[in-house]
């Protein structure tokens, strides 16, 4: 590896900020050059992190601090909202890789209706691809804007995609029940998410009207070439990361293994497990990879499908760290192929 | 409260059985005048539950050192299969609530298809009540053995069962989602059940073929009057109590939050939470009460209808020790109307 | 039981005070006649609170709204420094269970060094009655106001207290090492107790500085006629309840388990495990039972002393309820001889 | 990295058998040449650690099976006792580095003694270096057969040996309170390991007589050229991963820290952090690396000395990577400097 990428990541304070570090830490062609987060700036990483203290790293500034220049590519690990204010305030030949929700849907409209909101920077917003890299990846080889999938819209994705591509489910029977663990809720303290509100008990939440029904609106419909509409459910478990889709479908149980198999048989994070097994979230845990299967229920043209990923690595940080990889033209799988951490 | 009831506990040193002491220890009907436990026969409950060693309880005997002349009532808490044996062989006018699976299914040839073998004491399943209190009320004061129900089926009978009754929702059309705690796989030592295996992720198991199947086969059946199979697909969290049903289902939500509401508008355990709100798992723990909510799904004609249990109260010694209440005349609530432990 | 009582909860949002309803909830002798949460008020307890939502509770209301006449005793569950300001503006004549830290320490001086400020009404902290109900029973059941002892210091102080009286000990010589669960940090947002913080992990915190040295040093040095000061070194443990004390002190083992043994013989909370046994905190979960042990050290003249309770009970709302008993003329245990939930 | 070494894992079905797996398999210097796991022969990696799965493996053999010809260096993670057998039998020019117990003390009384059995390979005893990395660097450059820590040995060695060595504390006085994780139990199925019993709760065990207590003697009273004995309680925590130590110690702070910081300067994985700063297991989790701090009593001439590490990575299978690193004459801190895991 001859070439090193500088790269600049704003919002470090957050989970899915730290997750990119931990990540490039140990990658061969990129080299953290800047670490914004504005409220905590003039610390150290470590002061707000302490399990990364022993990495050599740049102060936190603020964004206004940093010199662009040099900065080959920005992750921009953001608040939703606040991503597109910055970002349209970036200089215009930067390569971004956005995590917010900012640039995910297409559509100004779906964005306002999820958002509740207008879009602040529509042009932008038709400039960016979206970040699903295994269905995207050419269109994110050439992209100077990349917004990544939300991570609950990741797992269903991943589980779905194919299947409508093939054809081989009814596109209008398709039930997404979805379990995730609690860092995806992010690091700012919120009464629901302490240790003692969340432990030992399971929810559902967001019923019917979770954002990420955007995403699998616009991503759904582009592939069945016409409207569909799921229910999706997420339910918030006790574990820090992971997340488990059991999406219930209409089809041949063989047919659909089949085609999950084939559309993933050359992808290196996608692993299609052998027809009747299923995953679980701990077997990807803090890893890039994704396990999916799928099950036929005992009534005939029914099945289940399942997929379980790490919301943190390749429901966000991990799927930036890929994207990146693809526009500046390294392998897409360099720094992201450690083993899952288990138990 | 004049009378005071001697009951037997078999199967003293499992989690059901346990309970069974924890929740008669403050009972005021009811004396625990013998605990078996074969294998710990000779020991006091004590050694075996720290949590119980500050009560004053018989020594754990083996089953056949017990005198049941001066038992009013027996509790049996004995692995399936074994409790069939136990059962058959104990004097045949003793009141008996068994927890185990032996006598929940009325058809032997259900009961030979979901257990895998057939069952030695066919006179008695003949005689058993199905224990879910709120349905065969009156059928369990008069029954001399109720079986009581599985804790995964009760969760999903609760939730559904009105529903079928008031023909509110499609019963071709029945999906149950569940995410089940760990106190229900029991104490016996298991690799897949070791902290480090199940804490920190989740997974389904017994896909499409879990044996609650044919629990709710047959009640749903009976409910619909006709032939109902659902599709049925249970999940482990890291918790050790709880069971959350999310059931999705085809018909008007309002209606369906209207007949499950009216259903239970006089029961002291059943809580229907008003339209649009879901339960919590943490919020039933350790007590006799079910939280069940339904909300609409954004596609009309389309609900979830959410169920929220203790597995080992509500879901098994909870519900035996109302069902020992009704079957002694007791008070149905009596002993039972503690509130749930949070946090 | 004839007489029943009207009890007022202030501050009935956070966790002690949502603990207190659950246990009176079942209480022969006592009615929750007014709960107050000001900046709940107009909500109903179970909006706050779900685990609540089957009782038939007062709505919540601002402490001012509360006429105080006809209540019968007040438990006072709000932060520490508000306290002292409510209980100075109450009614002179009104018994007062308080569960802050404000009246806990005899001495303003120690008080004003401890919590940084001066005390607000001093003259009620000399009137005040230390709430550790085994060791001040005849004071409390006089007392106007008692001072609810903190979690941690009341786990410290039933390891070590009978041992300086009986003077088994070598006082200068005292470690009380601690690890407490996460409720003990109450219910307001902080991003050190999210969930994603403290699962999977331990951690020391205000290690040689914690506040309950303050009690420590004014019990400790009561009991042995003179000055004792202890190191004490408390962790936060991934777990919703208990603390667990294991205390590293000097002198012959077999003395100071014959010690503990024979102060806490006729106590019905305070359980002394046989010589050599060590508690968990688990078995005491939910419970207002504390589970106590000795056992040698490897070196002569050593023992390590253990105490487990659980924080939210007989760390706090239960002693209360305890001390309340006493207080009102019932008998001291009733409603609290509820079995510890396990698992 | 021109050489690749060939390596073969013994006891591959255990938790530190798959972390050496899982290190290894992104480690550019190693090649899994063969798996044994005697009960799981013939069945793949992935399909007893589905978390490794995607990695290109040997199948699991029969020790017997492998041919140790061309294997350059075996770890072997195999239970204590079948360990020395295992070892006696494989070629005696053969480079190995022993996860168990069966090497770690050198003097075969103490052996005796602390695992109640005489030794069964007296010689190779003998000739095993204790594998310490940072104190036996030398002596593991040069070893045949190098001995894992205890897990649990190594955190307390971290935080004292330097102390002793460089004379700033009481060796009389030290006092090894200790909180660890439950991987650190293996994977053999135990009641008191279920999910059920080990959550939402902590306990001691083994008090005063855990057989790294052997360990401590051997590497204490050495550092210190004197017989020292301390005193050590070691307490179970739900968490998966982490120990931490909290040691009791006599002298001055600063001294103390100061020394700490000296001895670690240089050390890659050895983290000393601020004086009076602490560390918390999650920080670590993971990972290879080692968080010490220490902090004054508020007594002079005390203080506390807290070290974090991961069981199952510096504890055993990092740190046996480590050894076999040097062993080898690669780079020491090949493959290992991943960060941690966090959230």
């Amino acid at each position: 590896m001859e070439q090193v990428f500088d790269v600049a990541i704003l919002g470090a304070s957050g989970y899915t900020g730290a997750e990119l570090v931990r990540l490039i830490a140990t990658h061969p062609g990129m080299r953290i050059a800047a670490l914004a987060a504005d409220r905590k700036a003039g610390q150290s990483l470590g002061q707000v992190f302490p399990h990364l203290r022993h990495l050599d790293l740049p102060k936190l500034v603020t964004i206004a601090e940093i010199d662009f220049a040099g900065i080959d590519l920005v992750f921009c690990a953001l608040p939703h909202g606040t991503s597109q204010e910055v970002i349209a305030a970036l200089p215009r030949d930067l390569r971004i890789v956005d995590l917010s929700a900012d640039f995910r849907l297409r559509d100004p409209a779906a964005y306002a209706r999820w958002y509740g909101r207008e879009h602040q920077a529509p042009d932008l917003q038709a400039e960016a691809v979206y970040g699903l890299t295994e269905f995207y990846r050419d269109d994110i080889r050439k992209a100077r804007l990349v917004a990544g999938t939300g991570c609950n819209a990741a797992t269903g994705l991943y589980a779905i995609l194919p299947l409508l591509r093939a054809g081989v489910i009814d596109p209008d029977e398709i039930i997404i029940d979805l379990v995730t663990g609690i860092s995806g809720a992010g690091r700012s303290p919120k009464e629901e998410m302490l240790h003692a509100e969340t432990s030992e008990g399971i929810h559902a939440y967001n019923i019917a009207r979770h954002r990420h029904l955007g995403e699998f609106d616009q991503e759904f419909s582009r592939a069945a070439g016409r409207r569909v509409e799921v229910t999706f459910t997420p339910h918030l478990a006790p574990m820090n990361r992971g997340i488990l889709v059991t999406a219930y479908v209409r089809g041949e149980p063989e047919r659909i293994h089949a085609a999950l198999a084939d559309a993933y048989a050359d992808e290196r994070f996608l692993v299609v497990l052998p027809y009747g097994e299923a995953p679980a979230t701990r077997h990807v845990r803090g890893s890039n990879y994704v396990h999916l299967g799928v099950v036929a229920d005992r009534r005939p043209g029914r099945a289940m499908v399942f997929a379980a990923l790490d919301n943190l690595v390749k429901g966000s940080s991990g799927q930036a760290l890929q994207n990146a990889n693809l526009m500046l033209g390294l392998p897409e799988t360099l720094g992201l192929e450690a083993a899952p951490l288990f138990p």
